[in-house]
């Protein structure tokens, strides 16, 4: 991965984690990638100016094809067939471990970011939007953390300096896709449309 | 499709056009199914409390496709090894035409809704959130339009009732995927937690 594939205009980066999550029988497993996680991500992380989109992958197979992907649609065919596209990928990092992401932010920014996790389920603890938004002005850098699978371990959870109020809808369910719950907390926390 | 795949407990439903949709080029045309779209959008209206979400697909292999998909999800497997997919997925219905999504509302609500559509374009006369929030007091049926493929097409657009604002990002990079723009689109209506 090229260094220049990251811009660093502003304090808040995000990561979507495919270990340690979840499955559905609530072991802790390292997830399977989604190509469409990381278009549509991407797209979302572009369009509200978000400094880096990271994808933590441990298993050096789906680390390849992630990259083989990214590579497509920056340097290869993809990048001139769609050039908006390019422009929203190319803000992807591809890291083994969340340890490589701080790590990443510290040697880029010069300082290790504060982590925020975002969960389905209600945390004690837990910020709400606004005091998110609040917080983002501090000067430090920042991380918001995203889970596949069946959501990020509870030890992960309880080890980040914050964790985000969950999106509530009409009732208990709460089921959003990931893509989906990662572009409504983007847009509640960064829109200036609001 | 059964009849008892819809709820109706509120006014506001959506519906998903494949046709007629933008290609790269500007040319109208029926584009194919993402089997991501249906997951995704489902799991959101489902999150949001939407009436109906309507998938229109008026080519009679795509159209096969999608209601495969759906029966998997919920009278099949998927449904018994994902509960939470199956409430989602029994939320679409799938109709060759616009006009049979409006026909099919008639039929059930007593009344035609008012259409809105959304679009990544700024409009002349496009409505705001909010105002979008007041019309939907009004007691009418309402039905919000996703275009898929490059967005829905310059006459579709003005034949609606309403247009609503694009979402503005930080600049001017407006390429959302349609999942993340419809979630984005239903948290700032629908949701009560801001």
């Amino acid at each position: 991965m090229k260094e220049t594939n990251c811009v660093y205009p502003e304090n808040l980066s995000i990561a979507l984690l495919h270990y340690p999550v979840l499955n559905k029988r609530g072991d802790i497993v390292s997830s399977a990638l989604t190509n469409l996680d990381l278009h549509d991500i991407a797209r979302t992380a572009r369009t509200y100016g978000v400094n880096c989109f990271y994808v933590v992958i441990p298993i050096r197979e789906q680390k390849v094809l992630a990259e083989k992907i990214i590579e497509h649609w920056t340097s290869g065919y993809g990048g001139t067939y769609n050039e908006s596209r390019r422009e929203a990928i190319k803000l992807i990092r591809i890291e083994e471990t969340i340890e490589d992401v701080l790590a990443h932010i510290h040697r880029t920014r010069g300082c290790y970011p504060k982590t925020v996790v975002t969960t389905a389920r209600t945390e004690k603890g837990k910020i709400g939007y606004d005091k998110f938004q609040r917080l983002l002005q501090d000067g430090s850098s920042w991380v918001l953390l995203f889970g596949t699978g069946w959501g990020l371990s509870r030890e992960f959870i309880d080890s980040a300096d914050y964790r985000l109020e969950p999106i509530i809808g009409n009732d208990d369910y709460n089921h959003l896709s990931v893509r989906c719950a990662s572009a409504i907390i983007l847009d509640r926390v960064l829109s200036k449309q609001r």
